[in-house]
């Protein structure tokens, strides 16, 4: 719960989490949370995220809805060796391209020696479309490619955030870096929620949201405001911390 | 990665998502898998989830895209107290239809005294799109609502689960259950490649897929076929371990 505040100026990205693993519950995604981290730094805002099957119909639809509605695209999932990690055939379905096998992930991929058929099927992942170009893959791997503004990303956790830390902004020429700042307090969400309306309406251009949590503490709600310009979120803080002392309540910087 | 085997007699749900905080990486999303898991049972397949920010054109086109394309619509988040938990007025909005008081919600609320504009922001909650119906509370707040095939449910996990603990088969009519057996080994993924594609063509009705792990103690996969025939499952099972002892490694019940 926040507003809308700032969104003309924002450098937008969406990911898309491809893995019926991930949509089945077996396994929890923590990478949507780690890209919004670095991308932020970059300036560059995620706005969307969508987890999607390993159906090629629908990552080529998805991919082409998300790539004209964002700056940036990420896709997650579906780069490895095995006859159903489609990812790569689908963006280059989505762009119309072919595929091609990338000399340097050749070379990279034959360095290991395996059986004909073990090298066979890990030479899937040296293909990447006609245009494309790598990201780097720190983790030792293969790498991921870029085509126009979709970056395509392992799924596995370590080797994604090897990747997404080789992004740059100039790469990914961005807006300015979206800060953020929490005050914690054990006050109820209702207690604060019409100070709170009042705050926002005074600083359009920063997201002011609140979280209620139910700790064995006590139950209480933490406050949290983002925006671009560190002096008025330094000045939303103060304001957040009277806030929380004129309902009798302790403020915890940080969040509780 | 794994296939498509199986979509056409689906009963499929969209999950989304909303809130700011889950995009900016703040808050890590655990609901997403909890509900995957309890729809699973009732034989409802998450097929989508998107996550998306506290804007309400955002929440009104995708829910009116979603509950379309999908057998069930679920949402979590933006159900709170304060004025920019806009999930109950986007809701209505995508429906055409107004906001009204329940009156069960309303005496809920009021069952705990608070001052007048505590009591306003709380009564927020007690506001339903007309021809909602209630989503049962066990936790003890005010409860969700369900609107056709969307249903509208909290964002704090403790909250979340124990509405979805409250839904049965006969008001999400499902399929038959989708199980799922996994088996592990201290195996690369592109060495079972070519085995996993065949044991798939074998088996178009299961969904084989195979989740490379990097731990302390080594590489592996994971191996994980999911289907609603018990029987057929527990054949692929057999063949797993098979598989995976003729590259001479150790079957792992239940993964690694």
């Amino acid at each position: 719960m926040s507003n809308e505040a700032g969104r003309g100026d924002v450098v937008s990205a969406c990911l898309i989490i491809i893995g019926n693993e991930i949509l089945s519950g077996r396994t929890q995604d923590t990478n949507l949370a780690h890209l919004s981290q670095v991308l932020n730094e970059l300036g560059v805002q995620m706005r969307e995220a969508r987890v999607i099957p390993d159906v090629e119909s629908v990552i080529v639809d998805t991919v082409n809805t998300c790539r004209t509605e964002f700056d940036y695209v990420f896709t997650t999932g579906g780069i490895g060796p095995t006859h159903d990690d489609i990812t790569a055939d689908s963006i280059a379905l989505a762009f119309g391209v072919a595929l091609e096998f990338h000399p340097d992930i050749v070379a990279l991929i034959k360095r290991r020696e395996a059986p004909p058929e073990v090298m066979e099927s890990r030479l899937r992942m040296a293909r990447i479309p006609v245009g494309a170009s790598l990201i780097d893959n720190p983790s030792g791997g293969p790498p991921g490619f870029q085509i126009e503004n979709v970056f395509v990303m392992a799924g596995v956790p370590m080797v994604m955030q090897a990747m997404a830390g080789t992004l740059t902004k100039e790469r990914l020429p961005g807006g300015r870096p979206v800060r953020s700042l929490t005050i914690g307090a054990f006050l109820g969400e209702s207690q604060v929620a019409q100070d709170l309306e009042e705050l926002q309406s005074q600083h359009p251009a920063v997201d002011i949201g609140s979280y209620p949590f139910f700790r064995e503490a006590g139950y209480g709600t933490n406050l949290v405001a983002r925006g671009t310009d560190p002096e008025e979120l330094a000045s939303i803080g103060e304001a957040l911390k009277v806030l929380i002392e004129n309902h009798g309540a302790e403020p915890h910087e940080g969040g509780v």
